[in-house]
């Protein structure tokens, strides 16, 4: 029985013990006697969660029946996820689509799970699909830019931190052996050394196949630091991850170097296009590329310069079971809008970190295992060499990301449209 | 029956028709004759769903059985959240605590829910929340900074420019009583006008009250451009949203003036404290701190000087239905550590910029209420004045992320003295 | 006598004493038995400049005569600008023009005097006066963001840093007052707090009429802070200069909010006069623009959207007696192309950061004064209010940014032709 | 005679023809019958620029007998560094020192010419040179990092833009042996692309030896494009600066790759030289680090995290003829502080982005080859190896940045020392 039956067992049998078996476990938790993850270790994961949610349940007065429905294994979910596990949020999903996508890793039409909570996302970008549709579908490439991890290094001084850094480019090698040996699907691909003064951070790169791969970049790094560089160059480490990594947090070293996937995807749509389904003209659409995209970011500060990357995104990932929180670098990169004679446009999205999984972390659970294949994309079953399930999940998502884009620059340009008609209508003069 | 009621009913009937009895539908979607969207209105919402993923299945061969189960009101799912509705993404809830709090709107101890894939995650916050408790708890202080809207305007010069923005600022209360009008809960407090030579941004504040407010005030902006700042002024809007706003995207400006809502949260610790719970010394903290969180961030570009913000928030934005986009806004951000005589250390976090909601959105979600409900900011049940009980979801957000960057930074610091333990043990000079 | 007579005075009588007679300080400085600064005090200035160039020489075995040429006072140098005098670097001045400016504080035709070294810059910003003149001129708009100094603070936590921050919004009119009895010609503004947990940063704007002002800013805060603000909140002030002013450092929030004075300048120009003038096209200047000046700056992480407005404000600066580290503030802004029909082209210039000066600091020596007399905005003699003109002097520029941007964007947009012409003289195809 | 002597001729024989010899030409320009460009091309350099002077005081009614003096030739000064040449601009120069340098390419003890008009900047760095002669020197490190030039291509697509990046890298050899042939001071070291949709910046990396290298670096672009790029590729370049370089302007990019000199200078101050000589502690210096140089350019934004670069970089590169726009570049950088048991400092500048020449450009002029003589850096003398002087030269600039931050912190840290003295004599509480 594969971890998906397992999951759809849990669900079939449900939780059902009498509450009053539980029910020393949970007085001792209302009075505070245990901690939530003090429950006895031969509890099985869906009786610890139903007893923490009663017990939750007595102290805060809520009721918190809901969270006991899940599609996934709870003993894996309480294990591998979530500690102190007590059942599941539920996110609604909606697919949008077909997607025509002509990538090197993913080539035909593709369904889209997103899952949100905000309305008109999905419509909006259905709409971007139905323009794609009609333009022949999206020209996609995703690259590894590789995982990272940057331990930061203590040391005496200028000639020291350059010191380390000659010995790390010199023992390359070595080092990225002692990475291959603490696991076999990742590989070391390069290193990126920058000093500030008495801290060396050493950007070390990976190559992490069809697995988003922090973990097992920041276990590959562990061992480096401690069985190779510190003992050799008595550089003691300071943090396992320095901030050079960057992760989690949007960055310009990110942007210009690329982190997890770095993904492209391009139109072309005739002037036709524009007006029959975005409602549109290429001459608003490049005003409103111009003036919001360009320069509205650009006085912001702003290091997105996109219209909401990060919608598409974070449903996106939700639905397919990536990290919640690498929305914070998925929503860097730029949209791009050109015009094509004679009235057509051309649109680009460039998506420079985007840390994505075809395989591990949240991608296991039920639903979002559902949504992998939904795609094709779980290496399981999708019949692709290892490391371009992930790379092909890439490529839809640029494209999905592409339909956002379109959709949602269209709606602003073709408002301003209205506007100006209504504008018009009342006799108003637009200088 | 309640939007709640209606929830669990849905969930208790489970979706039951017969497949043939959609048969003709699911064919229709399968040969491309009808689009995801274009079922029959009278269908139930869980049928089209049902519908949906049943000729998804045919087309591409995967088992979505496992999305077919939700705690919410499908009906209300698929009209307000989630278009093309097919199910829902069910993601592991763990909850850490208790987490006393002393702000000025959330003062108790809170359990904090969080829904994530990330094993070790929840466990870390409950570890900074053990060092909480015997601290005696987080000062946490949550201030709306307000949610913003910025249109751009085109204008024919410099000139016309600042005319536009005196204008603007001349008729503010004109304005502000547009916008009331548009939405009784929102009150327009302010506008930040910039100008780039033909393009005016007027970055409309509002307070929206416990709502997070982003759909409210595009209304307003949309009512106060239509109906009084064009046609008096005659300066086109081009794009209702001009990216000076900046919504989901990480930006300087946001940082400098706040989004949403602002939250400091703050706490001293004992040398013994950080000893004894947090396994390390507040020299190893200190140094943490500055290589990492400060140095690191700086050589990177990053605009989070943060261990882990993005981690936090997103777990706590999925488990109390915020938008998860707005993770990229969240991971903003700036940790402080500081030496307190003998050896003890301050540690506080500053979130310049966190869409947040007690109401609206997916916050009326089954599992998502549940959450709220737990940490008491329920608006409908928490007995608090309207606005506060966002501020009071703000609070405890601030004092989790304080939780975890506690955490993290520990383990990275004694990492380091395990390191340096170990270099020690095998004879190695550290210079 | 006036100062410039003086100077000239100190040019005609040159430097003549005997090189015995100063012997023994010589001697002195060479054997290190005095310091620089350690010569008497009773020696004329340009005596000392002549012994110290005479040690310095014999020290090093350079020759140093070059140096001791100047036209200003030597008495006034030494004692008010540059400390251990040696004499003065000569830095070729040009003239561009005239360029004709409508501004609101500069009217008129004027010469625009760059000292530079780097060949083609005066006559790059001429060739652009040339297209300018033909398009009927530039029109400008100076205004004055304030010159600013935020001393930091330092309070207990969170709850002190907001009391500091009400405090001062409180006090605002008694900070004023003692901002203005520091100096008559000062003006405090406004304040910007800025809170960092435990560090408040209060960014104090100040008019200061035709002075760049930094030093009375800081003169006027040093009295708030020690008179008023410590003494009645108790928060000791850690650095006067918090850099959160900021001065002389490239910052967003200079940008976002201004500093010195903020600047714009546009023109538009008919097809001929790009062609015949610029000898280039407006489709070529527009998509230099995008490419180069938005995309490219985007691409590398700059705060600077322009081609070279460092080239110009530093000739500018050094021929009129600016702070030549400003240049670092007035790098930045950014320029902006639009299509105007049929075929010409709007050009535009923001530059939100140039402190700048009138009167003060080095404007006050011979050769720069002459600068700015040549501009006809010397307060001393330009007949305008005060204040007026340093604005009028920032309004010019702005015109003379513009012209160097029209220059070198089209010259590289032309190039870019002539390229495209070689290519098909080659028979080479442009896919 | 070589230019130095030629200067001194011009010099001593000053400008002598008779005003009415010139009158018809002064009347031209007067008379906007000529421009200031148009003089007969067999006018001596300086009867040009008195006839300009005159015709300019006539126009404007400024008298501009004070530019008419300078120590460099004319001839030079007119043909190489600024056209349409009316005389000089005189700046103070004081100098500072001596400095003990301990570096790779600069040892000794130097002295520190400064050109500024900012009084008490030269008696700041001469009080951070006591401290560090105190100290023993300064350990400084100066690398090339390469000056840069970027030509922005335009491609068809994503795929094109590979291709075209994927050629260049298989083609580096030969680009490198055209830019040689270019000129035989140039080495292309490297090549970082960058692809933004249909924009390639081709970001070329010279070493240029002893020169700046801005001229030559864009020369060799040229050849590079327009014989090789563009033919064999297809893609037209359309601006040879495509600002991805980046010259002149402050960027994330130039901070992470470094540009022209890379330099580090560090020292460790005992506590006695701490207080007895800076007249501060170092916990104060810490203090200050921290919450100006770190959190201060963090709240605002900034992109320099130091005290005053660019003071000191301005002054030392236009007394030493470097390009003062580069000012915008050399204000980068970060100051660092560290304790060091039992009471002392670590004190450390890194500078990543400084263009420096010691020969080409205005290092060439009198009064600027006189002060690279007083360094011992001018390559005709220096007998270092080609390349050695300018990066000696680096060197001897970070040292004096460094003395420049610690004197400027030190005056900070120990106003606030006074300030609580002050404060603790009034009997006020300190919180």
């Amino acid at each position: 029985m594969g971890a998906d039956d397992a999951a759809r067992g849990a669900l079939m049998t449900k939780e059902t013990p009498e509450k009053d078996t539980f029910e020393p476990l949970v007085r001792a938790l209302v009075a505070g006697e245990r901690r939530l993850h003090e429950l006895p270790g031969d509890l099985a994961a869906d009786e610890a969660a139903r007893i923490r949610r009663l017990a939750l349940e007595e102290i805060t007065g809520a009721d918190l029946t809901s969270l006991g429905t899940y599609s996934f294994s709870a003993a894996t979910a309480s294990t591998r996820h979530c500690e102190n596990f007590v059942g599941a949020a539920h996110i609604p999903i909606g697919v949008a689509g077909p997607l025509p996508v002509k990538g090197r890793f993913a080539a035909g039409d593709f369904y889209i799970p997103l899952a949100t909570t905000e309305g008109a996302l999905v419509a909006s970008v259905n709409r971007g699909c139905a323009a794609l549709r009609r333009a022949g579908g999206v020209t996609a490439l995703a690259e590894n830019a590789g995982i990272t991890r940057a331990p930061a290094f203590r040391t005496a001084g200028i000639a020291e931190s350059h010191a380390l850094v000659a010995w790390v480019r010199k023992n390359f090698d070595r080092l990225a052996d002692v990475a291959r040996k603490s696991d076999p699907f990742l590989r070391l691909i390069d290193v990126e050394p920058h000093i500030m003064g008495t801290t060396v951070y050493l950007r070390f790169i990976f190559d992490t196949g069809d697995a988003m791969g922090m973990n097992m970049a920041t276990i590959a790094c562990d061992r480096m630091v401690r069985d190779v560089i510190s003992p050799e160059t008595g550089a003691p480490c300071l943090a396992l991850s320095g901030n050079f990594c960057v992760d989690k947090k949007p960055a310009m070293l990110n942007i210009l170097r690329g982190r997890g996937r770095r993904i492209s995807a391009e139109v072309t749509l005739s002037g036709e296009i524009v007006r029959e389904v975005l409602k549109t003209t290429t001459a608003a659409l490049l005003e409103v590329h111009a003036r919001k995209i360009l320069l509205g970011s650009i006085a912001a500060g702003a290091l997105g310069f996109n219209a909401h990357f990060a919608n598409v995104v974070a449903a996106f990932f939700l639905a397919t079971g990536q990290d919640a929180a690498h929305v914070s670098e998925g929503a860097l990169g730029i949209t791009i809008v050109e015009r094509r004679e004679p009235d057509g446009a051309y649109v680009a999205v460039q998506m420079p970190d985007v840390p994505l999984a075809a395989i591990g972390g949240g991608t296991g659970l039920a639903t979002q295992k559902a949504a992998l294949r939904l795609l094709g994309v779980d290496p399981a079953s999708s019949g692709r060499a290892p490391g371009e399930s992930a790379l092909a999940l890439a490529e839809i998502l640029g494209a999905a990301v592409l339909a956002g884009e379109l959709s949602l620059l269209s709606a602003l340009a073709s408002s301003d449209l209205a506007n100006a008609h209504l504008a018009l209508a009342r006799g108003v003069q637009t200088k």
